[in-house]
């Protein structure tokens, strides 16, 4: 199957184009603009922004952003050479050195008959990738606090009266680092689930909360059942403050007070689920967070006196962060404590300590973005590198790096899904080239014949994928790589094929 | 749309031809056939056999039988006389004075130019006869235990161990009256949810158990989380005595010890599930149930000293029912004991007790069905009304009436609606009539959101039946009832829609 020679030469204009990229539309030269950024921020040093763990970040995006940055200018090389003498020698060298892997030999061979097939090279090179990045994650735990740390965060979790943190931000890509860059949380002890406009659902979360509870009637785990700690449930909504009317959030058309309003009413439902399903005060905390997609500065909620978040009263950090440079770290946190008191003078004082805890949390991301985006990201728009459907994703703590969308089945996930297709459509597909989907279901190994669900419900889904977007699977504009994980084993990813299985071809896309 | 005349001849013929039909044919002359072998048994009376509670079950069954198999003969009666003067009025008096409700106007009008539209009559009627019976069962409650009966169940239950039982049947039609029939249990207090296979899911059984146990935790309920009680896990696997090899449970090819294996192989799974996901000792009770559907005789198949259900192991209640006739019942008590004795002697007295329980309570079951059914059914194949898709039916406890697929969405659950479908091919596509789907989501009214949610789900899943079986739709030859209940505050039925709206004329089939 032949790829549109004419498409190209378009593709590369667009990546010469400067400047904030369209919705949908890849940015220019982000290859080059994260190191050539690096130091050249306006955010100087901060008593409560730790050096080490900034650098430690920076180094794992710029190594997995760059491997996947790589791919399209790699594979642009090989398409201008690929009818010269010794071309598949040459290729599989330089893709051994230059990415880490080697080519479909097939694809590579048949170059000289029908052209190269850069569909089924672009989505191979994206899933080595990805394989090469989680295989990393898992076993080389790149962004795992140190034991030290882990116990400090849950004594501190404790002192402010929670035992467990629940977040769900909006599966946009551009908050997909919500947890362990935006938030600074350990990502092994929060727990995460995104949903299109942080609408997440109510009865999974029920079931979380029972679950958690029972642990700690049974086993003590994380505190015992009498320990007076809750369960605190924080939901993530997001907008753009450079364009509000065009960058913030699809899922609630860009409307920053309705995406509030409407991560608030999901709240208050899960509360209430609580409360009215189970008697003896069973209930949760609410927080309600917005994140600014463009610097990562927040703004946080605070509960009022009845335990809501409330969309007009909330706590902004940026204006503290550049309130509170210079000071030492004492003083800093006496301004941030100060601020929090005076708009959540209601709340509970643990509550106060948490926020204040997320507001000094992210003045660490701020001087980031300052540092290494010029304040600013280059790409505020979507820019994610490929869509993450089913149920897992822990390794992905990046920032626009995937779409997600958690699902069990397409049935249900659907509209997710179209949203992602019609992102990829604008970044990829508009293009030439192929939506890339990783398919993936997590399981608890533990569980008799969980490993075997888990693997037909990856191939289940791969079918009902093909079926709801049968034109773009049909032309090779559509590919997945499925994969199943034990996570109750904390095991590495177990990829179980993929779309570009069996042959190297054109021919069965 | 017209239905082709020369199907109707076959199909009075069909219905002429004795003895027991073949998988997937109507049984002839079912209508008659229960009030026909009343009384004709060779039960005679039983010390442990109470009188009441088997007239009360045979009046539910005869009624609600009746009430679905009066439709049949009467639209036949239609048929006839659609062409005659006064012909609408008629059929309008006829339907409210026979069947207590009216038609759709609409057809029965266009008649004359068309032909009577029987598929969608027949639906019609299926859906008004269907939603008729479920309200009065919600409303009158015909087999609810009195509340000592209730209070003394619990007791016992408690006394052999246990503090909830959880039934998984195979989704067969002829296994949807094991509860409170079969078994003789209290159906609102005993859980149930069928399978095809008896192949329970282990996630979704291992969420209840939570559920369970933390209701024990922090509410005492059934009992408090120190009491030395345990969750009894359940699993009735089925099989033919008469015809063996082909009425058997279809899920496992007739097979009845491939059937037994793969119901204690689940089983063992479960109790795995829990042993490995929750430490201190969480555990369950298992046990495995046989059921002759061809007369509803049982065997209890009890845990051997590892606790595993043994399908070569097991308590018969036939024999044990005529070997005890003419006993008094201490005596005949004495007998039941002595017999799980002898092959359950490994198993915990409790246990034993709650075995020696269900034998008896099968006793009634097999008096019923020698007084009425004349010892063995007439209908020993396929002979359901309707299929029943979604989450409830707890108003089914009738053998024969619907059957059965549990499911969330299509595509997880197409392998049970395939099976259903192909049964009522046999029965009513065959013969030109659809088959009649009843589709219901039950929800929890006090979480909020919780009945839109249902209602979506109700709507999608009746969508996705459609593009899953669309030649079926098209013809007229599938049509569903759309309903959601709040089982919550165990509410009536609400009906939210049906393929039959919004035209009563066959175009829009």
């Amino acid at each position: 199957m032949g790829r549109p020679a004419e498409l190209r030469p378009q593709r590369e204009e667009g990546r010469e184009a400067g400047g904030h990229q369209q919705h949908g539309q890849r940015p220019a030269g982000r290859e080059a603009r994260g190191a050539g950024r690096t130091g050249r921020g306006r955010g100087g040093s901060h008593a409560l922004v730790p050096a080490r763990d900034n650098e430690r970040l920076l180094t794992h995006e710029t190594e997995v952003k760059g491997a996947f940055d790589r791919i399209e200018p790699f594979l642009r090389r090989l398409s201008a050479m690929q009818h010269e003498a010794g071309f598949v020698d040459r290729a599989q060298g330089m893709a051994r050195s230059e990415l880490g892997f080697e080519l479909p030999q097939k694809v590579l061979d048949n170059a000289w008959i029908q052209q190269l097939d850069i569909r089924y090279l672009y989505a191979w090179c994206v899933f080595e990738t990805y394989r090469a990045y989680a295989d990393d994650f898992y076993r080389r735990e790149p962004l795992a606090p140190d034991p030290a740390e882990k116990d400090r965060f849950q004594a501190w979790l404790q002192e402010c009266g929670f035992h467990a943190v629940d977040i769900s931000p909006c599966s946009d890509g551009r908050l997909a680092h919500v947890i362990r860059y935006v938030l600074r949380l350990p990502h092994g002890l929060v727990r995460r689930k995104s949903f299109a406009g942080a609408m997440f659902d109510v009865e999974a979360s029920l079931k979380r909360w029972v679950e958690t509870e029972l642990n700690r009637y049974r086993e003590g785990v994380p505190s015992t059942a009498d320990a007076p700690t809750r369960y605190l449930k924080l939901a993530v909504y997001h907008f753009s403050s450079g364009e509000p009317a065009t960058q913030g959030c699809a899922a609630h058309g860009s409307d920053t007070a309705v995406a509030a309003a409407a991560a608030r009413d999901r709240l208050q439902d899960f509360q209430e689920a609580i409360e009215n399903s189970f008697c003896c005060g069973a209930s949760i905390d609410l927080l309600m967070v917005g994140l600014d997609t463009d610097t990562d500065a927040i703004l946080v909620h605070p509960p009022d006196t009845k335990g809501d978040p409330d969309p007009e009263r909330f706590v902004e950090s940026e204006a503290l962060f550049d309130r509170t440079q210079g000071l030492d770290a004492e003083a800093a946190r006496e301004r941030i404590n100060e601020a929090v008191a005076a708009v959540a003078s209601d709340s509970e004082s643990g509550m106060r300590r948490f926020i204040a805890g997320l507001l000094e949390n992210n003045f660490a991301q701020l001087a980031y973005v300052r540092a290494h985006h010029g304040g600013r990201y280059g790409d505020i728009g979507h820019n994610e590198r490929f869509m993450g459907v089913g149920m897992g994703f822990e390794e992905v703590q990046l920032r626009n790096l995937t779409y997600f969308a958690y699902l069990q089945t397409v049935e249900e996930g659907a509209p997710d899904l179209d949203v992602g297709v019609k992102i990829f459509s604008g970044l990829n597909v508009s293009r030439g080239l192929p939506v890339p989907v990783v398919l993936r279901f997590d399981y608890h190994g533990q569980v008799p014949g969980a490993r075997e669900r888990a693997e037909a419900r990856t191939r289940r889904v791969a079918e009902a994928l093909r079926n709801r977007f049968p034109q773009l699977a049909e032309q090779g504009l559509l590919h997945n790589l499925m994969a199943v994980r034990d996570c109750g084993n904390n095991g590495t990813l177990e990829v179980i094929g993929s779309s570009l299985e069996p042959t190297g071809t054109g021919e069965t896309h």
